[in-house]
């Protein structure tokens, strides 16, 4: 029997409130086979960790600490936004990378992220063929933007989806209280730069007709300032008030961005503030309602309080999966989640090649669009319903979520060299 | 024994995530005494209902309904921004409460609201010295504000603290995995335009030297660009990023609004947005640092889903206590928190004069803020750390919360007679 050789897992991209349930599945399946796979070294910071030899000793993180990773959003590791260039752009990294991984005895590559980091997979995957390092790569989904090819949706962005669910659901009630007297149209910017997903989630608040929010501005539908407004008047004569939510990808009808729209201010300078206050500001103009605005920011996507159980229980499977694929020889691959039914949800693990998810967005189909484009069909609800389905509350001590952070403690450097990138 | 008579109930100023709690304090408690009370009555939107005479007769609400709107946020009668002038001023305002409570038979008063509403409830407590109509009238506290003199705390104000301590402590995760090489500062917005109560609540996250927030913006401290500017600089060098709770009442040095400090555009406009994405604006001119913001505005006060569970207990226990207190003969008195003990936490419900508590706002301490104006004591710790404490999840279906919507079946009208407001 061959000698256990380590393996290497790294975060990467835009965190979310679950990725660490994956990095979770990897490292509790990875110690259940110590005659495979003998240590997992976390990168510091992603595939940078990797680059500078700057490794994080998982095997020194106690069983409980890591069971904890389940409840704790965010990094533990660190992320980083960096991707590989080609081989033939820059072969220096990709030496440097098949260094690093000789040294530590990796055999193994597992990366948790998006679309970027699925390419950088990819290329890991080809170390054998291309460069002569045999290495075996997984890669473990993770998006709030759940714009992954060929998975049914992406750990994160179930946990966005109920976070931003929640939220208007509970402000248009706010609102809706105070909307005889004060302000009658609340906005809510909520992330996506190039597709609705998560904006879309928000309309899972409205449960019966005229129910908040009344308006849903997706980026795939260029925004019509007229319609918009006409809508948010019906809104408020009918119902009160308005709630809307906003994609911040929100685009013009000559395709601009909508939050880059405003032009320069008296000193040149581009205005400030993102697409909540210059929406808010749109209605105050046409409108003259009383508004108020928020933006979700990264709230949104580390509210590991109030992350959807789902997610949860995907993101650690997707994590656990990538060990097994790898245990049984599987590389350049991506675990995927295939949707079994949509009531009540049954769902399993499956798997994709990478060659064919590197670099393919999916977009929003555009049957879960309303016709009139400010709402959500009920296809689109049947999809997103059971994303966002149970809650996986952390334990809580003096009114605070406990959150583990980690002892991360480095592995001895042996490369004897640095690497800048 | 006297006849029964009915109860006028009625929500006032900004809600909150407990406000219902309150409500439900009130009702339960008054359904206990049929003898004494009969009916309560809820205004629709505040006093504006008593003017309108748009009573709700909440004695068509099951208990349930009742009981549920212990987990419900926001007003489930309607609040109002309204404040009755001087009984100088405005002696008709008067005459129309006491037309539509003798054509209702109400004769207690019970209103939920700040301080500008513990001013009309005062007034109402008087209408039978100045005007010949006896009506005992309780003031129920509630305000996220946390600015009522005589009571330990305000209901309300214990969720949004806790509010912000989970949101600043999970976007500190965010951020502290992204900074590597991406956002280093993180600022987050929060409500207080005249007192930093919620702002330092945000310094509850912060459990050792180093935590997030590395830095408080204070309505109470004067904005020094400068220190703050170095400030940040030393966190992202020390702990590789900065988290930053800022008060929307952030004064500059000389005394006016940062959020309202920009000037306008070339149109002549206002400049758009809030103060948070002034402050990010103001970073990345000195530091070049990559930033993130977020303005959680309504979410922060609707957020029942992380109430903080003292919050309801209290907030249902004024609701309970004004209706006894009304029992017990008293009148122009505010329900009260009185606390007992730090750790840990007891409380009880005491009572103030309503003419002592009008219009007085309770300011925080000096001794509350660090010396360096960018942190809480310990002092501010022992104080705040009880009020976010324990958790009183609402129950779930579908991944959403389930509030209640109540019937909210009108009282036929009596008096015959339409006033406008």
């Amino acid at each position: 029997m061959a000698k256990p050789v380590n393996a290497f897992y790294a975060q990467s991209g835009g965190v979310t409130a679950v990725i660490n349930a994956s990095a979770a599945g990897v490292i509790e399946a990875a110690r259940e086979h110590p005659d495979v796979i003998a240590k997992v070294y976390a990168g510091r910071n992603g595939i940078i960790g990797a680059l500078t030899e700057d490794l994080i000793d998982t095997s020194q993180e106690s069983a409980a600490d890591i069971a904890a990773l389940r409840h704790t959003p965010a990094g533990a590791f660190g992320s980083c936004r960096y991707k590989l260039k080609g081989f033939d752009k820059n072969q220096a990294e990709y030496e440097r990378l098949i260094e690093v991984f000789r040294a530590h005895d990796i055999g193994y590559f597992f990366y948790n992220g998006g679309g970027d980091s699925a390419d950088t997979c990819l290329k890991v995957s080809q170390l054998g063929a291309k460069l002569g390092y045999p290495i075996q790569a997984i890669h473990v989904p993770k998006t709030v933007d759940n714009d992954l090819p060929f998975t049914d949706c992406c750990p994160g962005f179930g946990s966005v989806a109920k976070y931003v669910a929640v939220s208007i659901k509970e402000a248009a009630f706010d609102v809706a209280s105070m909307a005889r007297t004060s302000t009658k149209v609340f906005i809510l910017e909520v992330m996506g730069r190039h597709a609705g997903w998560i904006a879309a989630a928000g309309g899972l608040a409205a449960q019966q007709e005229g129910d908040a929010p009344q308006i849903i501005l997706f980026p795939e539908v260029k925004f019509d300032q007229t319609a918009f407004i006409d809508r948010v008047r019906q809104s408020v004569e009918h119902n009160g008030y308005c709630a809307i939510v906003a994609s911040e990808g929100l685009q013009t009808l000559d395709g601009r961005f909508f939050s880059e729209a405003g032009g320069t201010d008296a000193f040149g300078h581009s205005q400030l503030g993102g697409l909540a206050p210059r929406l808010a500001e749109l209605v105050k103009e046409k409108t003259r309602y009383k508004y108020h605005w928020a933006v979700a920011d990264y709230l949104q996507r580390a509210a590991r309080h109030i992350a959807s159980k789902v997610d949860v229980e995907q993101a650690y499977a997707v994590g656990r999966a990538a060990v097994e694929m790898a245990l049984a020889g599987k590389s350049g691959m991506m675990a995927t989640i295939v949707r079994d039914a949509d009531t009540p949800y049954r769902w399993h693990v499956g798997e994709a090649p990478l060659a064919q998810v590197a670099n393919v967005e999916k977009k929003m189909p555009r049957e879960f669009i309303s016709a009139d484009g400010f709402g959500i069909t009920d296809a689109c609800r049947r999809y997103l319903a059971p994303l966002i389905e149970g809650e996986a509350y952390p334990p809580y001590a003096g009114g605070l979520p406990q959150y583990v952070k980690l002892k991360s403690a480095p592995v001895p450097k042996r490369t004897g060299r640095e690497f800048t990138i």
